[in-house]
């Protein structure tokens, strides 16, 4: 849908359009915003202003509205910065994917579009070049939705060969869509990686002035240089201000709203650290020492896997195709970890065929514990394996990640052993 | 897995075994607590107690270890206490289905069994009868993993009959591990109730000193007499002490802890109550009052409804049948309801073919907007239903259930439009 025909023919006749800025008049009051697209559950003769506050508005424009020409569509300008590498500064390497962290609105359209090149985004947080020396290269532009398991393997690699030449930490700005995910797989396949490794995202694209791209860039800036701890974290805002940053666990983290800035959330664990605005670091777990070791990358998938939620009334003859097929299923079963009772006979036949059947619990929080309640022995007994507090998420990486690497007598040891923190150590239940 | 033999015999030669109290004495330590059966994850020399507490303690038994009997196991003593109705006090129909509210652990398995009759919840919190003349009947008595549509729909007509047979609300003691989907679909099939339904559940089985079972239960009851609002809720615990609890609405509430007392929350939007210890109800929203009318049922379910998670990596070939052969597709898609460019035409064809597909947000907080990027577009174009705030869970039950009550050009809009508070209104967003 698009505005209506009158509400077109009042903007043409002003020589406005999309992308222009708008004074607005009507019932007495005046809106000042830029002209978006026509917004889906509006009705057409709503205008849509993008207001100074980065949100927007709609006005239903009668006759009786004043609309005038505040200032025309706003046109990108390219800067270049000549950039000199400072000694003695330690050497940071951004390696772009994609996403909202790199994006702009497009006015045309409406649409946020993967469009800011990696420099851009250095050149936009200047402070970044006095605490370290910036490479920055773009592997991807896509929105992270479209990661896929061979992004995550050239991704690895692409990290493990900037780490061997000698990178001090490596930056990863991601669409926060599957950020957790895509950081599941690194921690995975960089295993005990001797340096830094951040993914970060931003939850409002950066020409919005509540945007949270440069003050997260900075926040992973910061703890590569100053943190002195290597693994595989995801750095995003603690709280919806702008003044506290939580460094979490690769595989411990989940995007748990649509649109906060602080969306991320360590799950069943605290971050491992968190800094402040002034980049002061407190840590809240110990980590591993940054340390000059080569990283290998481990970057085997199985493209079988599949991650399936539990819900009553699942149908076994309607996924029976998927469990035999399968090399691997995650299930996020109810509460401590179960389905149905009609659902046990097709996870016995489909682990008699040899699918690893991993059980986690869509609570998302807590731990399954398969040994409370005759459901979980009997699903124990049909051969799946419990992963405690491992999120489904998590397990599905982990699963298909372990399928391609290890001999098939060994899954049920690997993916019940934590490798990389995704799990809690089964001493402490 | 079970003890060792070893164990086994020492236990035996006392006279003990699972069930019984016994205290252990091992390096300078004594544990009492009664014996449970074999952990899962303990080795076959470690005895597992069962602590004052309610927690289980594992305790390696060496031949060193001192082990006596204190107490032999507790037999249930079952007491039939003769009730009186009072008159002038509502009346409030308990309709049990099983679950840790009404359950007790055998000590002999270690399993929790669903096996207190309602009537025996009822008499474990005698001040209810202070309050309201209390009936009692069971009508499952089942773990909630194993509530499927056809419990949901004679629990609704069970509802139903006793509600227009002049109850003045009716509690539903209830598994936790499903709860939220059975609350979601008693709304859509009892719809503008005019009584409060009230399921509750409990976390700790009620023979452990933190059982939850008998505070929640009060606390529906304070609320059905007290709180003149109608509706199907949800009462649990609101915090991890035992002096509040939560009124959720029933379209609106998840499981989102897999043990603590607090696990169910209001998702996007306050607990529509709360209630203090003491019984004062706080609304925190605008409820309907309670009437005097009739109930009608709406209890027709499709069956071929299914909840699918998004996940990167997703294969299409995989899912093909699924979203051939179901009528209604709800997909927990990642951040404001994407999936990846691959799964786009395979949505397409599906619907193209008549099966409506729903998008929903993995993150469960926030809300779906397909306007902001492409992806959203191109799903919006292949005809998928955006549904804003509502759970995934919610929006399974609600299309399964739109589907099998609306004719096919209807089943867009009422998918769309909120009826039991499930969504916020689209015209707030």
């Amino acid at each position: 849908m698009t505005y209506s025909a009158e509400l077109s023919k009042r903007l043409a006749d002003i020589g406005a359009g999309e992308g222009y800025k708008l004074s607005v008049e009507t019932d007495g009051k005046t809106y000042v915003g830029t002209v978006m697209p026509h917004h889906e559950f509006s009705a057409p003769d709503i205008i849509v202003l993008k207001m100074k506050s980065g949100y927007n508005v709609g006005v239903r424009v009668t006759p009786e509205t004043k609309m005038e020409i505040v200032d025309k569509p706003i046109v990108r300008e390219k800067k270049d910065i000549e950039v000199e590498e400072k000694k003695g500064l330690p050497t940071l390497v951004l390696i772009g994917t994609g996403g909202t962290i790199a994006s702009y609105v497009d006015y045309r359209t409406g649409a946020v579009h993967p469009a800011l090149s990696t420099s851009d985004m250095v050149n936009a947080v200047p402070e970044i070049r006095e605490i370290a020396n910036v490479r920055a290269k773009v592997l991807f532009s896509i929105f992270s939705e479209n990661m896929n398991i061979d992004h995550w393997q050239e991704l690895a690699k692409a990290v493990a060969e900037e780490i061997n030449n000698g990178a001090d930490g490596v930056i990863i700005p991601h669409g926060t869509d599957t950020m957790g995910y895509t950081a599941a797989a690194l921690s995975f396949m960089l295993g005990d990686v001797p340096k830094p490794v951040i993914l970060v995202g931003a939850q409002r694209s950066s020409d919005r002035p509540s945007s949270d791209a440069s003050t997260n860039l900075m926040a992973c800036a910061r703890f590569c240089t100053q943190g002195k701890k290597a693994g595989v974290f995801v750095v995003m805002h603690d709280t919806s201000g702008d003044d506290s940053f939580a460094v979490h666990i690769g595989s411990r983290v989940r995007k748990m709203h649509t649109s906060r800035r602080d969306a991320f959330k360590s799950i069943n664990c605290s971050p491992a650290a968190n800094i402040d605005r002034e980049g002061k670091i407190t840590l809240n777990m110990d980590l591993p020492a940054i340390s000059n070791k080569k990283v290998e990358v481990k970057e085997g998938m199985d493209r079988s896997t599949v991650l399936l939620q539990y819900y009553p009334g699942m149908d076994p003859a309607l996924f029976e195709d998927i469990f035999m097929k399968s090399k691997g299923v995650v299930i996020a079963g109810s509460g401590l970890g179960h389905v149905n009772e009609n659902m046990i006979p097709l996870i016995k036949k489909a682990t008699d065929n040899g699918t690893v059947v991993v059980m986690t619990s869509q609570c998302i929080n807590g731990r399954t514990n398969m040994n409370v309640y005759n459901t979980g022995r009997d699903l124990i007994s049909a051969g799946v394996i419990s992963v405690l507090d491992m999120l489904p998420e998590t397990a599905y990486v982990k699963l298909s990640w372990t399928l391609a690497n290890y001999d098939k007598d060994k899954v049920k040891e690997i993916m019940a052993t934590p490798l990389v923190n995704e799990m809690s150590d089964r001493r402490l239940f």
